[in-house]
């Protein structure tokens, strides 16, 4: 049994191995910081950090480089326009540097409470112009790259592999996307490295080309390959960032270097509203913070699992809330398991070997997630069957299922609360025993004025309490 | 009545002018990251804190940058030996960004803690490669730097003022600062501007000289002039960064511009340690994470607080145990004002105005934050010997009163615990409410044994029931 990745390059589900086992070097494209993140940067950092939980899972020791683009590239398909950045740092009457710091600090804070983990390195394209600025020589030197007043640009037709990834041919892609118009460049297919800044360009740095800044593409090149070596194991992103900007990175590097720039390229698909591709032009982008008002940042993490990374995820309200349940019910199940205090020394026993086969079959096809959570559903259902039927587990059994679910749902998928949420409530969890049981004894001595007053005054803080044949449990409404 | 402040330039407080009304640029010399915060870092940070907010109340519009350092200088005063982010590279088998990464987040986890409000900019040395290298350029251009074997220093004899503001001559310097043993300098008060690197070096850039590294110096000349321009208002930083940091700043900066730099340079004094200097040999850090284990972070920063600015602070445990009690005192009064209910119409009232006048006054006075806390105890102590004697206020007076604590203790001196930690004690408030009701039912009832049980089980939470006249108050044992 052994990973398999769908590589987009290659098209095909490959055996993963990396360049120099067990190290594995991967780098993502980070979020632009012009604004706050939306449901579409959540499925994609959810994904790659499942991935990258996984991978540490398996034993490599992992190097995960994430970018933050705080250089705001221009507006739009074509790479024309205005600044993003300096049009947002316009409208908050801020200075651009401060919109970035602003906006990555969102970024965290929403990656965070998804509990997605840090990658070890998130390099600021603005920390690495020198870097960019070497690169783009290099290319100048071995003849890829041409300058033209004050900008350079890079040369498509040099590189006689492009197109590979996105499996474009030149043709094809000036039919397909609205090209750069500016005249400076020798084939419309030519994108830029290094821009000559308008005056009101506040982002500028000086070059001995001109006072400009580096085009969009080639911080990627740059800061992967300064931080991860000339050919790197993964590279992901947005399946959106294929074309252009991963194939301008190809180009880059491999004229560059003369190597192959990464193994495998994954990409993530993209988040569709109620069906419709998220837009400006339709304004239906739902940011990670609103969606928090709605809906707790596991429960969003978990909707989004359910589907493959690679499968486009619909959202609407419909759809999260019947998610929502999904996750409520293996919450429930959770917490009645760590609770659990009453053991038996009979033999029955749930077998966790074979779940946890399933599971790590699942995730080894291409991380497949969504088949991953629902063999932890079968497990549910089967533990739950066996509960019901009074077959008391033994404390051996239970440590093991404990074990399953906190390495499946844990360490590897990361929907299970953190310490600091139990923590909390654990307060709440010793004034609500020392209720019930004030309740319980009430009641056992008739004072049934007051445990009903209990029951009733619990319930208007929207607390319920359930008896069974073990014991009273409580619950919190919605 | 109008801000003083000491300005460390003129060694006299000075009446606060900014360079252009309201605006007001400060740069603050940020923390090294390749080592968890200490308490020292606490101290500074804290006290500029205090400076941002209190410049904000006074309607300045200010633009806050404190610079991350990232690229890591060579250890020792005389700027010799190793490299402190290589080092610790070293040391954790990570690369020297992951290091960096890893503090900076350790870094603002701690700030955030501390109540110390983000700057606006934070900018990293490593970010501003270019920058640095374009001010050496005009340093050499104008004669003030010169290159030997591929670094390039900073020639002090050219500028005549150089020890103006540590009030040091060149002669004393010699002789009280262990000096750097490079034979490349013209003399030994010369300072690196860029260094070439060793072949061990990791973090290195291509530069005209050689490939190699910035001093140290030059990262906060180049930072502060990009985003606060060539002449800025306030430059903070430690008392031990006077001599040789900011004199160099000074240097670099107003032979490149030939303006001056800093308009009022502001210098926080250092932490000792039961009497002592914190230092390496003596091996007496007190990192801010070991500190919060045992003391709440709101709790250091009152008693940081509790001294100026300009002074030395004595940690000690006896210290902060007894500025712990203050602390205490303060939130209970603080509590019992927002729990407040019930109000008479009589015409008790505090006169809040004069308490106002002399808070304001301390804060005038050099950021006087030690007069302004005992300021606030003498109001505490008005209250409470008012409460006491049962002169119930009206409400005007109690929304008045609130006002007055929310904007010195709130927003000026940030020592009211935010509302995150507000929120979760509510959850545990409505719940104890029920209990207490409960409790005083049952005793009403003569249900003893209950009412008993109730006050014996939440001691054991170590939760503690007082009966006052009015009501019934819970406490959290320590």
């Amino acid at each position: 049994m052994s990973l398999k990745i769908f590589n987009t390059l290659s098209k095909e589900k490959e055996k993963f191995v990396p360049l120099s086992h067990p190290f594995v070097g991967m780098y993502v494209c980070g979020p632009t910081v012009y604004g706050d993140a939306h449901i579409g940067h959540g499925k994609s950092y959810i994904s790659f950090d499942v991935i990258f939980r996984y991978l540490k899972f398996l034993q490599y020791k992992v190097l995960y480089v994430q970018n933050i683009t705080d250089v705001g590239h221009l507006l739009g398909e074509a790479n024309e326009g205005e600044d993003r950045l300096l049009r947002q740092s316009k409208i908050e009457q801020k200075h651009p540097m401060e919109i970035a710091e602003l906006y990555t600090r969102s970024f965290f804070e929403d990656m965070d409470l998804l509990n997605v983990e840090r990658p070890h390195i998130s390099p600021r394209a603005t920390g690495h112009i020198t870097e960019q600025i070497e690169l783009i020589e290099i290319l100048l030197e071995k003849g890829f790259a041409y300058e033209n007043n004050g900008s350079v640009y890079f040369d498509v037709s040099k590189f006689k592999e492009y197109g590979k990834l996105s499996n474009r041919k030149l043709d094809e892609a000036i039919s397909g996307t609205r090209v750069e118009t500016r005249n400076e460049k020798k084939s419309p297919h030519d994108f830029a490295l290094w821009k000559k800044a308008e005056v009101e360009h506040i982002m500028r740095w000086k070059s001995r080309w001109s006072v400009g800044f580096p085009g969009w593409h080639i911080e990627c090149s740059a800061m992967s390959m300064k931080y991860l070596g000339e050919t790197i194991d993964i590279h992901g992103g947005g399946i959106d960032n294929q074309f252009p900007h991963h194939e301008c990175e190809i180009a880059q590097s491999e004229s560059a270097t003369e190597k192959q720039f990464v193994k495998y390229w994954i990409h993530n698909n993209l988040v569709t509203i109620d069906g419709q591709k998220m837009s400006k032009s339709l304004n239906n982008f739902v940011s990670l913070k609103n969606l928090f008002q709605k809906f707790g940042p596991l429960e969003s993490r978990f909707f989004i699992l359910q589907s493959h990374y690679r499968s486009t995820l619909d959202f609407s309200e419909e759809a999260i809330l019947s998610s929502k349940k999904g996750y409520e019910k293996f919450l429930n199940f959770y917490f009645n398991l760590i609770e659990r205090k009453t053991f038996s020394q009979t033999s029955n026993k749930i077998e966790v070997e074979k779940f946890y086969n399933s599971f790590f079959e699942a995730m080894n096809d291409d991380f497949n997630t969504a088949k991953a959570i629902a063999i932890i559903f079968d497990f549910i259902r089967e533990f739950n069957s066996t509960i019901s039927e009074n077959k008391i587990l033994s404390e051996e059994n239970f440590s093991e299922i404990k074990n399953f679910i906190d390495t499946t749902c844990g360490k590897i998928l990361g929907i299970i609360p953190n310490k600091i949420e139990k923590k909390i409530s654990t307060d709440e969890d010793e004034l609500m025993s020392l209720i019930i049981n004030l309740r319980n004894e009430l009641r056992d001595a008739k004072h049934f004025k007051f445990s009903d007053k209990i029951r009733n005054e619990l319930e208007n803080l929207n607390i319920v309490l359930e008896d069974t044949k073990e014991k009273t449990i409580w619950k919190k409404k919605n």
